[in-house]
């Protein structure tokens, strides 16, 4: 039978279920406000152990919303990479305790851009950057948009700039955009409109 | 005059020469092995100043290498997401002082596939997670492949497998990759092949 990647089983991925591949020990060195650094050692199915630094974040949603006329993205500062004012899909952390990722999206869709959507799809999930980080992204498509009666309310300290992005011009944005989640956000958006 | 968001300028992204939006200082709070976290203090426009935790990555390269037949990926254990094989595009850190990033990029094809190419281009840059990390990522397209004469030379203590992933599935590969290189790079392939 030919080689077949796709079909290739995928083994456990819960640390302590699967016996071949196995978290041994996890210790936090570092304890930030949205991340935290731990040092953990694994098992591999041959015996060997390896040590690795990992960085816990609480995960985070991302937002596609459009009508017949405009993609809703937002223009924010964002000091750790020295913008002051970089475009991006409206996006959040999972940082509400118990809060479903929908409704976390549901809520940043408000605060951000003052909307709210009807029909809610997941378009995509994926690790930011799974070397280190276990931070993963999930990226919904919102339709069927109407106003928020009480417009955006950015959190306290948020400087967001709304900004309504025409549809017809969607390769622009991609080509604006310069962030993991808007990117992949918006190149399935693409996709579907084809 | 519409609103363009398109031709909109973008301020000056240097902290420090852009008198609106400016870095005052950064302090160094915890030191890994591929991270460092920093909590920066930052100036606005208007005079507001906020204090923000920052991560620190070097930056690092991904490579979307195919031929006729094949585009070259990779599985390889994950612990920080807990998926003992992981597919992905080749990739590594820009963590050799003084390398230029397409020669890292040379260098992780000739380590992980045992591959090198005539031409390289430069298919995307983005940023994986600009909310709290600095990380960088460029994305290659490497064509006009050839086999290294001694093969793939991988790092000690990576556990690298190289998956040959036929092209003409390419849309069932951009399925079965879950990181953001990976989704970016194989998207930004499948939209040259149309």
């Amino acid at each position: 039978m030919a080689y077949s990647p796709v079909n290739r089983p995928i083994l456990a991925s819960v640390p302590g279920v699967n016996p071949e591949f196995q978290r041994l020990d996890t210790n936090t060195v570092w304890e930030g406000r949205i991340v935290s650094a731990r040092v953990e050692r694994w098992r591999y199915a041959d015996g060997e152990e390896v040590e690795r630094e990992v960085l816990g974040h609480p995960g985070a949603v991302a937002v596609v919303a459009h009508d017949d006329e405009h993609v809703w993205l937002v223009r924010q500062p964002r000091e750790a990479v020295g913008d002051p004012a970089l475009l991006e899909l409206p996006a959040g952390k999972l940082d509400v305790d118990g809060e479903p990722p929908v409704a976390t999206a549901q809520r940043e869709l408000a605060e951000e851009i003052g909307k709210r959507a009807d029909e809610w799809r997941e378009l995509d999930a994926f690790y930011t950057s799974p070397g280190f980080s276990d931070e993963r992204v999930i990226v919904y498509l919102a339709t069927g948009l109407t106003d928020e009666p009480d417009g955006p309310q950015p959190d306290g300290g948020e400087r967001i700039e709304i900004v309504p992005w025409p549809l017809e011009r969607l390769h622009e944005a991609i080509e604006a955009c310069e962030d993991a989640k808007s990117l992949i956000g918006l190149q399935a958006l693409a996709a579907l409109r084809r």
